[in-house]
C-alpha cells in the first residue's frame, strides 16, 4: 500500500486526483500507475485501469489470475469492472470513497448478480493516504 | 448503429467476442471501435473502452459532454462506468446482454446511487446483430 501511496502523490504533483494503484503477484510488484486522467486526456485514466492494463502487457494476457491490487482509494464502478474482467484475486483498499465506491461505501458490485468471479475485497484505512486526499482538495477549494 | 455491427465485424473476423462501438456527436463520427481484448492483451479493450479513449484523444478533453455512444451489445458495468465518466449524453444500445448487462438487464446503474451524471438509455434491437452475435457463439461451441 506504501507503494500505491507513492503513486499517488505523484498524480497529486500533477494536479491530478491522487491515486495510486499497484498489481502484484505471488511477492512480486508487476505493475504500478497513478491517476493520469488530465495528463493523458482519457475518461478511463484512473490508477487501477492503467495498472491493470499495464499489468496484461507485462504478463502477456488479459487475464490477471492469481494477481492482487492495491489501490489507495476505494474503486469505482468502472475500476471495480475491470478488476473483475482482469480476474483479480484480491483486492485490497486504503480509503473509502463515500460518493463513487462500488465495492463497500455505496454498493458492493462485485457481491452483485452482475459478477461473474469471485473478488476478495480487503479494507484498512490508510490515515497517511486520508490526509494526502483531503489536503489535495482542501488545495483546490482554496484556488 | 450500422457502423458499430461494422466494427462488431472486424472483431468477429480476429475471433474476439463481436461488439462495436461509435462515438458521435452533433451528427458527426469522432471515433469507432471494436472488441480488442485478446489482440491488445487488455482487459479493458472493450469496444466502448477504446472508442471513449480514441473520442477523448481526438476532441482533446477526458470529457465527452454532448457526445452519444452506439453499441451493439449492453455494455458492463466497467464500460457504463467509463461512459458516465465520460459524460456521454446518449446511449443506444443494438442488444440485451442477460450475463453483463449493466444498463438494462441485470441492473441499471445508471439510475443508482453509483450514478452521478444523466445518461439516456435506448434500446432497440437490432436482429442482423442478434444472428451475428449468436453465430459467433454457435461456431465457437462447435470448434
Amino acid at each position: 500500500m506504501n507503494m500505491a501511496i507513492r503513486e499517488a502523490i505523484k498524480a497529486y504533483k500533477l494536479g491530478e486526483v491522487p491515486v495510486g494503484a499497484v498489481v502484484v503477484k505471488d511477492g512480486e510488484v508487476i505493475s504500478k500507475a497513478f491517476n493520469e486522467t488530465i495528463t493523458m486526456i482519457d475518461a478511463s485514466g484512473h490508477a487501477e485501469m492503467l495498472a491493470i492494463r499495464r499489468a496484461c502487457e507485462k504478463l502477456e494476457n488479459y487475464r490477471l489470475t492469481g494477481c492482487d491490487l492495491y489501490v489507495t482509494l476505494e474503486p469505482c464502478m468502472m475500476c471495480l469492472g475491470a478488476i473483475l474482467e482482469a480476474r483479480i484475486k484480491n483486492l485490497y483498499i486504503g480509503l473509502l470513497d463515500y460518493k463513487k465506491g462500488a465495492c463497500i461505501s455505496k454498493m458492493q458490485l462485485h457481491n452483485s448478480s452482475l459478477s461473474y468471479h469471485k473478488l476478495n475485497v480487503f479494507y484498512e484505512e490508510s490515515k497517511i493516504y486520508k490526509f494526502l486526499l483531503q489536503n489535495f482538495f482542501k488545495t483546490l477549494r482554496n484556488k
